[in-house]
């Protein structure tokens, strides 16, 4: 198959997704869309590696190419943002199969659909080992842009999620304990390997005045929440680690050193949203985002002046999340 | 070093280059501008990998990490766009030297700088060899876009230099054959090394009512034409292949094999712009774009209703440039 033809075949398998705003799409230099005119743009790039991210025996190809897109829209959705595109740069080895890299699109497909998000072009590339490097570009009303600065002390700090599901999810698929056909074991599975980002969570909390900063939990909360920290300017105290319930009880089959609480903390990859929230606001945001959710937003602690991340017991923290350069 | 650490002092790299229009750059979950609102965006997304398109051997960090923006500028010029900003994801092995990617990174600011194009954001990650994936945003007024669909058959096909110095720059750098101090072994190096995208000259070919195409010369004349050709649903005839004085020199030096029309025809990465030109324009655009850029507008030949490439004496053109998957 040459170039120009897996180009061709993934232009097919990309059918269906929307691309009403792209001007000029996949096969040119560039691709082309019209930005609205009362919104910022944000743009966001990460890369996903085989034997790094993923691993072709713990995940299908169309798992693989989901969850490649995901950390990316779930960057957007931490800005308050709606996704407008995505730019897939793929590389491979020479043995690679075809059919495995059609099937990565069709994971991109089916997520960029249903985050109504458009595939606008890419670039393909032999590599020595797999590699999505995905860009996605989203549009937010000026007023509705979150950053990670802007937490002040006394916020309280909240997630749209419990954790630890992911990382309980790569455990059952690198260790398969029996006995794996618990629920709690497909439900880690599905976090781990078909995440879903918090798209209309961060869209609404986004348009919320009370929220004061935000971003997604895709290194670990011990990590991110230092992240957020810093940029703030300020500390945290975790009040509560909200655990998934699949991780507990993944967790408990497992027995001996699996611990769920640092799974929650430092797994990472769950694509929660963490935010800073105006104290006297929390209880009410909390409620209406429960009506127009569906989902829960957990307290997880507070916004300190003081530098750091500490246990209410006034224990460090140590940020132990994932570090691409450890 | 840890991730946050490499963050910080690429951020120091990255000191000087121009980032007015960045509202939220490097640091946050992603990168925030503010669109003009008369323009049109482009984004194009390209990745550079280590054992497939650079070697440290042949090349410097500083020179690779040129090279990798470089031909993302380049299709945004060949899109007749002025570049914005650019986000880079960036992969390597445990074992790199942290002096390295940051040589890199002043190779992308020097250019970016050149370009007045920021450097919005990325991503850093472990991977099997160094891998830079950058997505450059460019803007352009609607009107002066131009795409690869819409030559006609008559059209004038130019290029905006001469090619094969890049393909040359290749072979002085692997086979460093005797004498390697002559000049035009400097200049081939250089092409190959330090490709100066064409923003100037696709600006003001894109602001041209008889510019009907227009590509950048990245795979190589045989395959970036049958593509042009493809995408306007025509053909072409190849009169003159214009050969760079350097490609010339170093095959004369080289002996033996060394084809400087094939390495002119077939090499790729040199980086200049194709153009389809309404016929009865083209002397006189010639003419002007040689005043406005100092740069020649070379002919190559003709578009024909007749599909494929052929000679003027009517022996077929196969593509044989660069196909990543061959």
């Amino acid at each position: 198959m040459t170039e120009d033809e897996l180009v061709a075949r993934i232009r097919e398998r990309l059918r269906g997704v929307p691309d009403e705003r792209i001007l000029v799409g996949i096969g040119d230099d560039a691709a082309v869309w019209q930005p609205s005119r009362t919104n910022r743009s944000v743009i966001t790039t990460d890369a996903l590696v085989e034997g790094v991210h993923f691993d072709r025996a713990l995940m299908s190809a169309r798992d693989a190419g989901w969850r490649a897109l995901a950390s990316n829209l779930s960057d957007a959705a931490a800005m308050g943002a709606r996704p407008v595109l995505a730019t897939i740069a793929l590389g491979f080895p020479p043995d690679t199969d075809p059919e495995w890299l059609l099937d990565a699109y069709d994971g991109i497909a089916e997520l960029a659909t249903r985050a109504r998000c458009a595939v606008a072009g890419g670039d393909l590339t032999r590599a020595p080992a797999i590699t999505f490097a995905i860009t996605v570009v989203g549009e937010v009303r000026a007023s509705n842009l979150k950053t990670r600065a802007g937490a002040r002390p006394g916020d309280v700090v909240a997630v749209t999620g419990s954790l630890g599901a992911s990382r309980a999810g790569l455990f059952v698929a690198k260790e398969r304990p029996d006995p794996a056909n618990d629920p709690a074991a497909a439900n880690a599975l599905a976090a781990f390997r078909t995440p879903q980002p918090r798209l209309r969570e961060g869209r609404w909390l986004g348009a919320s005045r009370s929220v004061r900063a935000m971003m997604d939990l895709s290194d670990g909360l011990s990590t991110d929440l230092a992240r957020l920290c810093a940029a703030s300017g300020c500390g945290a105290v975790v009040e509560n680690v909200p655990v998934h319930p699949s991780a507990r009880r993944i967790a408990e089959l497992a027995g001996g050193d699996a611990d769920p609480e640092r799974w929650a903390l430092d797994g990472g990859e769950d694509f929660e949203l963490l935010v800073a929230i105006e104290k006297r606001a929390f209880a009410h945001l909390a409620s209406r985002f429960r009506a127009h959710t569906g989902r829960e937003l957990l307290r997880v602690g507070r916004i300190t002046e003081e530098a750091g991340l500490r246990r209410e017991d006034g224990a460090g923290i140590v940020a132990s999340g994932w570090d691409h350069l450890r």
